[in-house]
């Protein structure tokens, strides 16, 4: 089961991180820039060529230390079908590093369109018949408002080809405060309401490390928060963004785990992948990739050292 | 101001109507695919040629009777990029045809994630300075979920290139009640609170006719419910879902209209483009079009019977 294979890896490298690949091509070394701008002058080919350039390399260097990417779609469907391509072609070269995948998609809509979607992203083209291999992500995000018929098209495809998912429950932004806190009747705020939801639709989905393959976004912004939904969600696997950039840091997480099954995983993108940018690194930018894993592996630390 | 301008366009043909391409390879007629599969294969860009031909026909045979059209981005997102150029394609068509575009692509997310998603879904793409002509959607559907920081990153683009939104706020799926009717401390349910958001965030964009470009997506198939929504948000044009297939009539949307402005576009997808699939259709696959024609009076003849 999925969760479990991604906790198992988790434990062989004492690293429950996941590196975000959001490549900006303001952040992305002028040296690969500019070879693929040679090569195909300033089209969306050339950024798909570049953004695969800058991924590979991410991956090369953090591959042994680091069990997970999350490739946030958004970044690449800007650059039209070609982007679009890229994130597959990035899904396919972590995953034959070994690496776990979370697709950050945030597709949640009904029926048929649900049905596509889950066909997209969890499952395997197939045309009039004719089935595919596409790599496609080990997990994907959801968005809960339109309710558990948003949820439940995703599901054949989870077990079938033995995926995930991870639904928002509490994020990383200010202003998640807006819906996600609103007061209920009960007296809680309703990010609780949602995390029980999301839990019961993920009880015929639990795997023998006891978390489900249903999991739930929950930030590290918001620590206290992030405590309670922990003690109240006891076989939720958490994907937790704000870690670094954000604001958020290993000490904001310390009660967050559960021992050897750590259950959760950390979401670091800017802080590892534009570690080369910052000042104290004095490698220049073609040992990005240096920089990134020594990044993965001070987050390491810190994440370790609340534990 | 974009609002004003569809409102514009709905007077002038008296049909508050959104016809939805959500094209399906199994509601496309035969002669269609076979001439695509023939030409390129069993193979993505054989679909994306196909659903471009089947919209192509639908929009030449509605234009001048329908004011807009709502492409469903995950049916052509399911083929890859050949799939994700088809969509923008048939953006172009549609508006060269000088039909209104809803992007039905419910893309929220924050900051950075946000601003690629507005450019690609509601800007101009460009790729290191150099900026490209993409005709994008005149509106996109967002959700509510992670709050104004995941709405206020569009509003750049819709101010410089006269774009609206619409945010769910009531779906016309029967899970919406799983976290949108949650009762609150107030004692009203929840999507009351995300309507009165939606109008807030949405006051700074109003238009002569009073209505905003921030709309909300409120569904047929609840009318109690829309009816409340209706008189608590004047200064919001809804995008009404679930007419058709999904239950909602004509009748139930009686007392959502605001007189000559309407206040609402009511969408139908497969009623209109699958009408030609009705026993009651006798002309045959190859006349699909006329169907749809035929189905799109008939609705039209529906509403404006109940306003």
């Amino acid at each position: 089961m999925i969760t479990d294979r991604l906790i198992k890896s988790i434990q062989d490298m004492g690293a429950p991180i996941v590196v975000g690949l959001d490549p900006r091509l303001d952040q992305i070394p002028e040296y690969i820039k500019n070879a693929h701008f040679a090569e195909h002058g300033r089209t969306p080919q050339a950024v798909a060529e570049i953004f695969f350039a800058f991924n590979k390399k991410i991956i090369d260097a953090i591959h042994d230390i680091v069990p997970a990417v999350k490739p946030q779609i958004a970044m690449y469907e800007q650059f039209g079908g070609a982007g679009l391509e890229c994130y597959f072609r990035t899904i396919e070269y972590a995953q034959a590093k070994r690496m776990f995948v979370i697709g950050d998609v945030k597709r949640s809509d009904i029926a048929s369109t649900a049905e596509a979607y889950s066909e997209a992203h969890l499952g395997r083209l197939s045309i009039d018949g004719e089935s595919r291999e596409v790599k496609t992500a080990n997990f994907i995000t959801l968005s809960p408002y339109m309710g558990y018929d948003n949820i439940e098209p995703y599901l054949e495809n989870v077990r079938k080809y033995d995926k995930g998912l991870f639904v928002l429950v509490k994020t990383s932004n200010k202003s998640s405060r807006d819906i996600q806190d609103v007061m209920m009747a009960d007296g809680k705020p309703l990010y609780t309401h949602v995390g029980a939801l999301v839990s019961e639709w993920g009880k015929p989905l639990i795997g023998e490390t006891g978390y489900s393959a249903i999991g739930a976004v929950v930030g590290a912004t918001h620590p206290e928060e992030a405590l309670a939904l922990r003690k109240a969600l006891p076989h939720t696997f958490f994907l937790v963004p704000g870690y670094g950039a954000q604001g958020g840091s290993g000490k904001d997480l310390a009660g967050l785990w559960d021992g050897d099954k750590y259950g959760a995983i950390v979401n670091s993108s800017r802080g590892i992948t534009g570690a080369y940018l910052s000042k104290d690194f004095k490698g220049g930018e073609r040992h990005f990739d240096n920089a990134a894993r020594e990044a993965a592996l001070a987050m390491k630390d810190d994440l370790r050292a609340f534990m």
